[in-house]
């Protein structure tokens, strides 16, 4: 009797998502059936199939008053009497929701499971999303006495600058390139190219973040559909495998780590991740990380285990992690382009994975794309999933 | 593939609740840490053998701030690594958690895995309760227009009278039932026992709903410890097995629904926990029943099967589901008298069929206890979990 492994594989046959970006004329519900209907499609079934629904979505009750979002989900696709459950881990909400789908159908308690994220974040206006925000904090120890995201992570950038000699232009680099990844995206929120002068003058939030180093306020939602890997390829001819589901917590406050240059979350998830995977970072073709802030891309790559502790600032220096290079991160231009609709960030990693590995990515395909990491963060690291998906099972 | 089949059986080794009621001095995850510690005890394991906490929480967004309570959870347990989910479906939340958890153990990724619920409502003044209660509800339909859930419950039981003649007087009784069971309960937040007169002379809430007709604003925790049916009896000399653990949804809106006196999602998982178990509602020695309102409990008799449609009211005046009747229902007190802290309601219905089942349930207890059935609901019935226990595997 040892856990940590499956008794039955899973496999995603379908995938939809949403434009990410400020919808003014679509509610959290019109998201999630929006991105529910385009996976269901895809993946050719109806909706009667589905057996569950797990729902990813960080605060829809400071964000909009409407906490229950999965059976309201449910409810407006009509799918009752479907079981519905909304996962919440911040910002690793939709993380969450692909693992409990997937401990769902290995179980053997549902074949069918649509798995979602959903956040809409402009219904409030800035300072109260930044509440809503802080409450992936510990609320006590942080929040209270005015912390924000953007300043913790401003000093895990500050104490990396100072470590390991990570520098300015590192930074700004990391918001260059997944630019320039999003400009190919169609689901992207900025679909526009910048330069390292163009982050380093634009206005400073949290010394040494400037706007341009940090991701959205963003609403958009994204949808997987899984199912037990015996019969994924009667329904789709490319059904992608789950090869690996894994998660760790942290602290929630900064002050408690021995060391705010690693995300030790990041860290224990992928170990397990490997290890479920029988792989190595070295087999990873590509990945999509938690780019939330720049800084936060750097120490994942070294999390990870792409390059050596101190070395990620390096890294993106020299092109290892871009289109073309040796293993590209946030082809999907990740939070930063991309937009970050906390909830259903995870989800939509995912289905950046799913899109590559069946080389359906366009002018941002990545050639010869067989693995792919996903790696998603709650808060500042307290929560951190890690998912590795493959064409072949 | 059938599916809805478990692939590992799962059983419940540890239980640990704490007081229900005002809890002035103590927070969200003082509660949650409390009652994980006391179940960590009782299933006679370590801290460290725990593989995944599962958190059910409505809203500490709307309560606390605080979001991202499973990882604060694990935080403060000294539990990290440890993975750790919040699920939510308002006041079924801990029902889906308890379904997560055992998901989790049966998919094989997970032995030991603690399931909790908890929830900190007295920490905001009363209509900001009311407003966070309302995101269970089906926002721009209901809550925007001014519903709340006395009022919908008021809705429903006015809808029973005129139907099936149901009286305000059966309705007292359901009151007066659960204080008689609750002031036997040491964890329950009313312990004193009330009379007919008692409720009929209360404040009116929401006609025909008076004050004892409705469950109160709660602070509380609880948790249970899942681990594999095969090796429980390693642990602890009385298991109690997981027969089925079924979940329905319906709509959120009261208005969307063809008859208001049923909870369709509570017919249906309780159709689809008999088949798991292979059980009918004749089987059932006793049960928890989601009794936010008077009105719910007589609803709920009948959804389960305990009688038929219409004749809730009767079975309560007949003192069929009074302690020594044919079918005991909420010996722990219920909502009514135990305390409704939303998240962690579900939980500790669960903790009292444990407690009932072995044997343990002192003034309170169930005479031949051998099959008990836990039904948890979020909203007005828009999430339904339904739980059956046995103390045979």
């Amino acid at each position: 009797m040892s856990g940590l492994k499956p008794v039955r594989e899973v496999a995603i046959i379908g995938i939809g998502i949403t434009k990410f970006g400020e919808h003014w004329n679509l509610g959290l519900k019109e998201l999630a059936v929006q991105a529910g209907v385009k996976a269901v499609d895809s993946a050719g079934i109806s909706g009667e199939d589905i057996q569950l629904i797990v729902g990813g979505n960080m605060s829809g009750g400071l964000f909009t008053g409407q906490e229950h979002g999965s059976a309201l989900l449910a409810d407006y696709l009509g799918m009752n009497p479907t079981p519905a459950i909304r996962t919440e881990g911040a910002c690793s909400s939709g993380g969450l929701a692909l693992r409990t789908g997937y401990m769902a159908v290995a179980s053997g308690m549902h074949d069918f499971v649509a798995v979602g994220g959903v956040e809409k974040m402009t219904d409030v206006y800035g300072p109260q999303a930044t509440t809503a925000l802080a409450g992936a904090m510990d609320y006590e120890t942080e929040a209270y006495f005015g912390a924000t995201f953007p300043g913790i992570y401003a000093l895990i950038a500050r104490r990396h600058m100072h470590k390991y000699g990570t520098t300015r232009r590192q930074l700004s680099m990391v918001a260059v390139k997944n630019h320039e990844n999003g400009f190919h995206n169609p689901y992207a929120q900025y679909r526009r190219k910048i330069t390292v002068e163009d982050v380093e003058k634009s206005a400073m939030v949290a010394d040494p973040l400037r706007l341009l180093d940090c991701s959205p306020i963003t609403d958009g939602a994204a949808t997987v559909i899984l199912a037990p890997a015996d019969i994924a390829k009667k329904h789709t001819d490319k059904p992608i495998y789950i090869k690996a589901s894994a998660q760790a917590s942290d602290t929630l406050s900064l002050f408690a780590r021995q060391d705010i240059t690693t995300l030790g979350a990041t860290v224990h998830a992928v170990k397990e991740a490997y290890r479920q995977a029988k792989l190595s970072s070295k087999d990873i073709d590509f990945a999509e990380v938690h780019d939330c802030f720049t800084i936060a891309e750097i120490c994942a790559y070294e999390d990870l285990g792409f390059t050596k502790k101190g070395n990620g600032g390096k890294l993106i220096e020299q092109g290892e992690t871009a289109l073309g290079g040796r293993i590209p991160v946030n082809t999907s231009g990740g939070l930063k382009s991309k937009g970050h609709p906390v909830g259903a960030t995870g989800i939509a990693q995912i289905i950046e994975l799913v899109t590559q590995l069946n080389g359906e990515a366009g002018k941002r395909q990545v050639k010869n794309a067989n693995i792919g990491l996903a790696h998603n963060v709650g808060g500042s690291g307290a929560t951190v999933t890690v998912h590795i998906l493959s064409r072949d099972r």
